[in-house]
């Protein structure tokens, strides 16, 4: 892959052909064997990524097969593809990016973009951490069905995790989140897992909008099991729940945890296809919408929801009250997701037949928006 | 009371006399018993409140000795108060008025002033509830050393609680909590305690302001007794804390809970003191600042520190967490207290020598603003 760093060297191409490589990589092993008989040494490509991996780069080569490896280098991938896609929705604002190390062990590369003319306020975040896990989350993942002896147990977790909050109230908020954990058992014995989802954000509900991004993530999903997604969905609406206000936080998307089979790899091929459906579910909507107009109304309505989708990240959302209380644990990467401005009026309701009202309702009540596409089963609490 | 019902009839004056009766009750029985000649009746004069009072009214006056009375009473007058002492500095904007019940037992008055010139958001709400307690309360009462037997104890809660942001960055952001709770013991002996604090978030810290205040109320707590004020300050510093950054959410004040001694009068003669104290503490730093000119800069700060403030309440406040996770709760109620604004900005660190970072230094290390005045006591965990 060495041969791309001397033949372009512009950003915005490199975006491009990172996307094709993408592509080219699924023809199989047989085109890369091609490809590294130009670059015999040295085959992690750097310069692709928005900051230098976390891990050490001749222990990531010398275990190139390893799951930690591998998912470090995708996460690395899909943070740099993504921050690409919008800087050039953005085309004026960029990307900063802090490269960061906890002294535990492991670290992350942030990439913020705030008041940008599209983007209000952009976080894409990567982590890769390891050390012992403290008691207190020994027994929260025993109580969540994992068998784990011992108190203080060695772990690895590698995941990202993004929110986009645009400017314009047409266009939807997207989160997203996809991790990989391993934990050493007191026996010595490896236990591993993936987790993640990504969910969307309306401020005004657009069906259309609705059924492409629901659609293209069921197609992601379809490629590996038809049920993932009916069963992943219905998990999402669980789980970004607001029990005070009776309403989800948003129209939805998918949510898994704890998915161990039917293999390592096949888990690990899931993931990074859910990670890129991210760009064609969101991208089109945000092209779609951006310079659209809107109302001073509009905009208080948008903050207002945003209000909310702070009450879920502090009251409810795991991931960041497990961040937060995690002694040393880097709150500006954790809170991240909130938005640059937000709003809490008493007693705020929509009249009846209006836009803002239309959108109460599907939150309240979510809707299946693929047609004939609803599953029965159970979904874990969370 | 009732003649003056029939001399005067407007809401400020109403208010002044209201003020100068809470002197006059001070002056002893005597004088109530002198007055009540010219009114035989001598009922609840309701007309000083914002609302009519929650418990019914008959009840009350039957039951004129009972702390339960005593307390809605002197809750619906603070509130009054309070709510007109604010109307008088905001001149043009006045409080809404929701009075509501709750269909397990009890209800609320809560006024609320939002989009004023003086005062952004402003909510002052009362609550009277009765009900069996759940027992997961009843576990969370036991951690925090109470003796109770039984599951379902019936319990009986009256509270004030006010939270007051102000549009300009140059006045500070008050609030108060007054409240006391009875709970009946599975053997049917009543325990009872009443607990509280007001606190203050400047957004500029400045040290005369911050004098006052905390002289307005260690000259209340001395009253009552000399150690009232260094271990309540403190414990306040140790409740308003934001562990994840490190710092406290305002400048502090007092708190204290699970007060029940030296008598159950006494108690409640401490806390109406420290309710009555709101006004002299704070009202004077809104005269002063409240047509102070500010910078476009000035007004970020303010809102990102509101940011830090529904940071607080949402994840820490034990207020909050407990009323959201209160099946029935009115939410509306207990999340008056977010500002009409916040903003949070990724990594927003003041350059040293700002008066940003100036008061960043007093939230990271809580001053003792009266000299010689300090408790070297534990407090207790909150």
């Amino acid at each position: 892959m060495l041969f791309t760093v001397f033949v372009k060297n512009c950003s915005i191409v490199f975006y491009q052909r990172q996307r094709g490589m993408s592509k080219i990589r699924k023809y199989g092993t047989l085109f890369t064997a091609s490809l590294s008989f130009f670059s015999q040494k040295n085959t992690i490509n750097t310069k692709d990524f928005m900051a230098l991996p976390i891990t050490n780069l001749e222990h990531l080569e010398k275990n190139k097969d390893d799951m930690k490896t591998k998912m470090e280098l995708m996460i690395l991938r899909v943070q740099a593809d993504f921050c690409k896609a919008l800087e050039l929705e953005e085309d004026c604002n960029k990307f900063i990016v802090d490269r960061w190390t906890r002294k535990e062990g492991g670290g992350g590369v942030t990439c913020v973009m705030q008041d940008g003319k599209i983007f209000e306020k952009a976080g894409v975040n990567i982590s890769v951490v390891s050390g012992n896990l403290p008691p207190q989350a020994v027994t929260q993942m025993k109580t969540r069905g994992k068998q784990l002896q011992g108190k203080n147990l060695p772990f690895f977790a590698a995941g990202i995790s993004a929110v986009i909050h645009p400017v314009n109230p047409m266009v939807p908020t997207i989160h997203f989140n996809y991790r990989y954990f391993e934990v050493q058992n007191g026996d010595g014995e490896v236990q591993w897992w993936f987790g993640g989802g990504t969910d969307l954000t309306p401020y005004y509900l657009n069906t259309a909008d609705a059924l492409h991004f629901h659609e293209t993530l069921k197609n992601a999903c379809d490629k590996h099991d038809v049920k993932y997604y009916p069963k992943f969905k219905k998990w999402c609406d669980k789980y970004f729940n607001i029990p005070h206000r009776g309403e989800r936080r948003g129209i939805g998307g998918i949510f898994f945890d704890d998915l161990d089979s039917p293999t390592q790899e096949k888990c690990f091929s899931f993931v990074t296809d859910m990670a890129d459906a991210v760009i064609p579910s969101y991208v089109p909507l945000v092209k779609r919408h951006k310079q659209a107009k809107y109302t001073r109304v509009e905009r208080e309505w948008q903050l207002l929801r945003r209000g909310r989708y702070v009450e879920f990240n502090l009251i409810y959302d795991r991931g960041t009250k497990f961040g937060l209380y995690t002694p040393g644990a880097r709150y500006e990467s954790i809170l991240m997701s909130l938005p640059l401005h937000a709003r809490w009026e008493y007693m705020n309701q929509p009249a009846e037949g209006t836009p803002e009202s239309e959108l109460l309702k599907v939150l309240a009540n979510p809707r299946d928006w693929i047609e004939g596409c609803h599953c029965d089963d159970e979904v874990p609490d969370n």
